[in-house]
């Protein structure tokens, strides 16, 4: 066993997959592991944290735990409200944990985690107000104001994903039409792709190519597709772009951040999809030109961002005796 | 000249007329004068407030003057960088009026200070997180939490007016389209108003009598109508009622407030408003039935929250030694 202190497990619960790690005090991963995640069956969820939980600790000496989920988690950070990709309702995942492990567990939001380890670790360090946007299958969001993550009065602050952006708009998840996540996320571009697939054989060869068939489009064939230069692919990721940028100045507007960072598997196409989202957000800021501006930057933890986040917070929460 | 201890004299510019009052420590006002504001000029528009100031602090011993202007005020609360209907361009305010009165000043938001006047002194005092909804001619926002006004990283934070809601809606004097105060303010029930007139002589009769003309409907004419149960202007309230609960749940799912204060002349009209808003609010807000919600109440301290809150600001940092 190793006996480095300072460290602390941080896992990342997603709709399809559990990624656990161990989190040094400078946010470095020094080592992980993963497992399916069996999306249906809380308690089998649960299961799969502890095994992956137990498989780095008896190896290192972690003093916490720390879980982002893909969930609302309440202000207590014990208890998960609610999951539209997970079976959780009202569930009390902290407690169930601690008694397993034997360690204190600290829950999270996963765009919360992430938005943190970018404030602590990387994109957004020391930044003053910062805004992250996790583009994944949906949106999720953090905020992190003068050193501390903002959750709201309940816990459930952040969901900029569900802001309303057109008026009878695409369905969501989560049972509205027009959010935001619906316009400038992973199912998006793959909504986008299906369509552009059905409705044009000819601009969507390649796309086709890579999907084998329109139902099977998803948002990464859309993102290869542009990284290779193809033309069609391109405009849809510029579309899901100026989404995004017009998003940002709406979040600008609001919350009149320092630094937007764009996360999520979604952003790895860079300045593709960033290109066009700066140029609507610089097109459509409201008061532009009367005051300082927004940055707005790639993330730059990736996808261990989630996981290293959820582990430096329920370091710091042990670290002062919680 | 009063012997009281502790008092203030707060300001409200607004874009046709200017008041000020003198506040105590109870957010009481004490003594008031109004002006109009001549607002095509940055000196005369000094000039008033000086002028106001003076009638005050001749007669009350105040320590400290406080100017809630209708403009976007710089993080330094110094310097008032644009005004949409003011001549004030990075107009350094504080310091000429210092100068000119020999007092602290302090510049805010005017609907920042109106926001801060109701969590110290009115509807939402000693809560978490506060939303305040300002219904004037336009829409004016503020954010308090944990007891302190958010005003994001530079100073502009809470102009929730100019988040969009309808791609390529209407006309916004902030030269965007589509802006929620386009949809939810005293400006909006005018527009509306106009429209009426314009198209349906059989349903707007009462408004017309109200008007004069159509050319000539303002907000406070639909609204009165509506008081009395007008029919056509009834349903333009509640219209823009759930203009105003759909940007209630958007801001939900943005900030998690656990209350939303809804103030400006426009929430004078009370429940035919905000029944609406809260009908609407109540049936989109993301996560409905899994989190606690939030209460949405009507302002206490009306047309005074804005030079209440000022004044209050303006002790508090005199107080604190600045």
């Amino acid at each position: 066993m190793s006996t480095e202190h300072g460290l602390a497990v941080g896992v990342d619960i997603g709709g399809s997959k559990a990624a656990a790690g161990v989190v040094d005090a400078h946010g470095r991963v020094i080592d992980s592991v993963r497992l399916p995640t069996p999306h249906r069956d809380a308690a089998q969820t649960e299961d799969v944290i502890a095994e992956l939980v137990r498989a780095l600790a008896d190896r290192y000496d972690v003093e916490a735990v720390g879980v982002g989920a893909a969930g609302w988690v309440a202000a207590d950070r014990a208890t998960v409200l609610f999951s539209p990709h997970l079976a959780w309702r009202d569930e009390p995942l902290r407690e169930a944990l601690r008694a397993r492990l034997g360690m204190p567990v600290w829950i999270e939001n996963d765009a919360n985690a992430a938005a943190w380890a970018e404030y602590r670790f990387g994109a957004a360090r020391g930044e003053s107000v910062v805004v992250c946007i996790t583009l994944g299958t949906g949106i999720g969001g953090g905020l992190v104001i003068d050193g501390s993550l903002f959750r709201g009065a309940y816990g459930v602050a952040g969901e900029w994903g569900h802001m309303r952006v057109v008026p009878n708009g695409r369905r969501c998840a989560c049972g509205n039409r027009g959010c935001w996540e619906q316009y400038a996320s992973g199912r998006a571009l793959a909504r986008d792709g299906r369509e552009l697939v059905e409705s044009s054989p000819l601009a969507s060869q390649r796309l086709l190519e890579l999907a084998g068939h329109a139902s099977a489009v998803e948002g990464t064939h859309v993102t290869t597709a542009a990284q290779e230069g193809d033309p069609a692919a391109l405009e849809l990721v510029a579309e899901a772009g100026a989404w995004l940028g017009q998003g940002i100045a709406d979040l600008a507007a609001i919350l009149d951040p320092a630094v937007v960072v764009v996360g999520g598997g979604v952003s790895e196409v860079g300045e593709l999809l960033l290109g066009p989202a700066r140029d609507r957000y610089a097109a459509v800021l409201a008061g532009r030109g009367f005051r300082p501006e927004l940055v707005i930057k790639v993330a730059q933890l990736g996808a261990a961002a989630g996981l290293v986040g959820a582990a430096d917070l329920a370091r710091g929460s042990a670290a002062s005796g919680w």
